[in-house]
């Protein structure tokens, strides 16, 4: 089961999740953060298979996007997207972006498309900037994990508005999906399409229930988070001509013991 | 030697080239544009080597930045940075988005950091938007060639302004640059650093002049080019709630053909 630490740090009370949420968002202006994303996918957390070489373990560009409860980027239990497909398989965005893309002019329903560039190891950071609307509070986005079939790490519809407030900063673990598309059960698996095409589901320690998967752990109750992301409201203050760069944090601690 | 294709479709004349133009620009606004970004590394134009599996060809994400003559984030026959030499050799961005950020800080050299997502064959396409400020009128940006030692596509310092106009459409071909940081002569050579560090250097069909090196191509004049730059200014009406949508191209036909 995924577990969501959310750090609500807004001055007044936090009464309902902010994830999915679809109540109406009456903040007065747009809202720009920063999303920093931080691989936790080392070694000595994830032994079983770890992929060394040929790709070692890394991570795909960041893609994302803000939108209204009328988009849906993915979503649990239900059936991956062509763009989400692809984007799970081969790390390859077009499609996707051209689907945000359809759903931003047919049905109003995206504010803006966001991504951060690929990570080269298991552990280590990427950033980038995202901006929310009142009508267009949801975040999701997805990053491939590399190698694997078709896995990711993501947040779907995570509501950053909070009645008229935004929030100030959100930090949620993240663990693994399969988007349903390809049956290999292990991180260097050839390519091997799932037809029919299965839902999204959660990779857990026991689930798939079969020794010769990755994430496979028998005498674990839960999979560590493998991933972490945080969003970081940027200040009025913060904007202006240098402001994508001005909260980029510094490398963090648990990033030196990267496996090279 | 690169040959710069701009197409230059401002109202009045170009009475200067826009590549490194130092010249005080007068427009009055922010200026958005659309960087869509082609690869064109097929087998049927680089036969030599071409990396079929493992990884197969592909392209890194891109990452760029907006900035004005104080900055520089790679230049030919100069040393490349270690954020450049990070990127060049594995596709990680944190160590060049933090020096870009240092620019933007401590010199105010930097207007906007961009990235796009990797794409995940030799041809393919993808796409961001850019903003660009008056006193930041430069484009520069680095696409890593997946697999490389230390091989990369990229623009230094195009400027999108001519006195007080922006230019509505640039494109640009592109041409392999090896960062000198490692001394790989194929696409699937081992690392082997390159000490002391060498400076940029572009690499051409007989440059490294060496039969064994991946672009080695004793028979033609010049490469074809391996990719593409279009830049493409959002006009006022574009922008708005679904801004960065409605300019995604269609994927061109040249990308059909693409080596699976």
């Amino acid at each position: 089961k995924v577990i969501w630490t959310v750090l609500v740090t807004i001055l007044g009370s936090a009464s309902s999740l902010p994830v999915g949420d679809d109540s109406i968002c009456t903040a007065e202006e747009l809202a720009k953060y920063r999303i920093i994303f931080t691989g936790k996918w080392s070694q000595t957390a994830f032994p079983k298979q770890y992929p060394l070489y040929r790709p070692p373990a890394q991570w795909s560009s960041l893609l994302g996007v803000t939108h209204s409860s009328d988009y849906s980027m993915w979503k649990k239990n239900e059936y991956a997207s062509n763009g989400v497909r692809d984007f799970a398989e081969k790390g390859e965005a077009w499609v996707l972006m051209k689907e945000i893309e359809e759903a931003g002019e047919k049905i109003q329903s995206v504010h803006g498309i966001f991504s951060a560039p690929a990570i080269s190891s298991g552990t280590g950071q990427t950033s980038t900037e995202l901006e929310a609307h009142p009508r267009h509070p949801l975040v999701s986005f997805v990053v491939r994990i590399v190698p694997s079939p078709d896995w990711f790490v993501g947040i779907d519809s995570l509501n950053l508005c909070e009645g008229d407030r935004w929030m100030d900063e959100v930090s949620v673990d993240l663990y693994p999906y399969d988007a349903g598309t390809d049956s290999g059960f292990t991180f260097s698996s050839p390519n091997f399409a799932t037809i029919p095409q299965e839902t999204v589901k959660e990779i857990t320690c026991s689930s798939p229930s079969h020794p010769a998967n990755s994430f496979y752990y028998p005498k674990l109750k839960i999979l560590p988070p493998i991933a972490h992301v945080k969003l970081v409201k940027l200040k009025k203050s913060q904007l202006g001509l240098s402001a994508p760069f001005i909260n980029l944090p510094a490398k963090s601690n648990e990033i030196i013991d990267s496996v090279s």
